[in-house]
């Protein structure tokens, strides 16, 4: 038995526990202000078991992470960021909205104390992995379940994850000498967290509010109403 | 304040809760026996407020939640599978291996209690999307992430979640109306399961093994070893 199971696998769990779990859940952000303090090496560990937990299609475990402390790197990924940041900043028509994007720290690449490429070996298993055939991008998929237990395990650690997803993928894989057939899923941004904020970046600052979960659940088929 | 915020937001976890959130995370399993056994409708809505909860490129919350009670529908979707999953074991070569395949129960989808089908809205928010543009698949991905986060609650909550991967797509899109830029992510069968099994059903039975966590992260760059 492997450090990744347990014993008590049919255990339930009471109402305080789900609410631990729950609180994770909401308390989780995208976190882009770090402290520089370094991760305990049993702290990274941990949230990498979790995220090793995850569920795959086929049981493929597509995922490998890639542990990025060498600042040269990191400084090649920054200069990727601001350049298609300037692109993007540039494709904004609205002023205030131009404006108020140029005002948002949207990564943490060289402050945080690592950063972690999660990538999807989409050659693995090749060529019959069960279940994928019908949807060729369940590897991806697979690959973002492990991301979200990696970043709800950080929470519980304390330490906060930043997605960032304005950077050249193509420039990145080649920096990261991936092999053909590796992509990469996330690249993000690991450490203590200035703080956990109460609400998420985008919503504090005005750029979109919170959507309603009632308007967002249908019953059957798309579009018909579903009442709680 | 909406129900998917909470006050104490800077609230550190102990231990205990953090083995908590570990000892959910290492339970889970991908479930394909139910019982007949309705979900109260609050649980249900506390599962799908937790998957409300993940985070999303852009803040964008791209998903849907479909709750398919319709027996008519699961049957129609039950076709589907059986339609496909007799052409993913005709294209296994070795006999062995094709027979281990046709033993598999693969889904639930007549027996739990209700299917969730969640998807991805493509054009929401278009044409901006902050975030999106250098990463486009980042909506699907976001998506996964919401998946996660149902699949977990829902273990939380003793309920058990399986991803049928194996249906046409296109034909279950149809099926359910979903309009044009609107795709389905995952297909879940969503009850209370026979079981929650100590290993994942394709380690049981000697499908494939569990990877280890050693031999998945790599240091800097691709094939640099990792030393924990």
């Amino acid at each position: 038995m492997d450090s990744t199971e347990v014993q008590s696998f049919n255990a339930e769990f009471s109402d305080d526990e789900r609410d631990v779990l729950y609180r994770i859940m909401r308390t989780r952000r995208d976190i882009r202000q770090f402290c520089s303090t370094p991760l305990p090496p049993q702290v990274l560990r941990r949230i990498l078991e979790m995220a090793h937990c995850a569920p795959s299609v086929g049981f493929m475990q597509p995922w490998n992470f890639l542990v990025i402390t060498s600042l040269t790197i990191r400084e090649q990924i920054k200069a990727l960021f601001e350049e298609r940041n300037a692109r993007e900043a540039a494709s904004i028509e609205d002023p205030a909205r131009r404006a108020l994007y140029n005002s948002l720290k949207l990564e943490g690449i060289l402050e945080s104390p690592l950063n972690i490429v999660v990538t999807c070996d989409r050659r693995r298993d090749a060529p019959f992995v069960l279940g994928r055939a019908p949807m060729p991008n369940a590897d991806l998929f697979s690959t973002c379940l492990a991301i979200q237990n990696l970043w709800l395990a950080g929470r519980a650690e304390g330490v906060g994850v930043g997605w960032v997803s304005i950077i050249d993928k193509d420039a990145a894989e080649a920096l990261l000498q991936l092999p053909p057939g590796v992509e990469i899923v996330a690249y993000l941004c690991v450490g203590y967290p200035t703080e956990f904020r109460p609400h998420p970046l985008l919503q504090e600052v005005g750029w979109k509010h919170r959507v309603q979960l009632e308007d967002l659940v249908y019953q059957d088929r798309w579009g018909e109403p579903y009442s709680f």
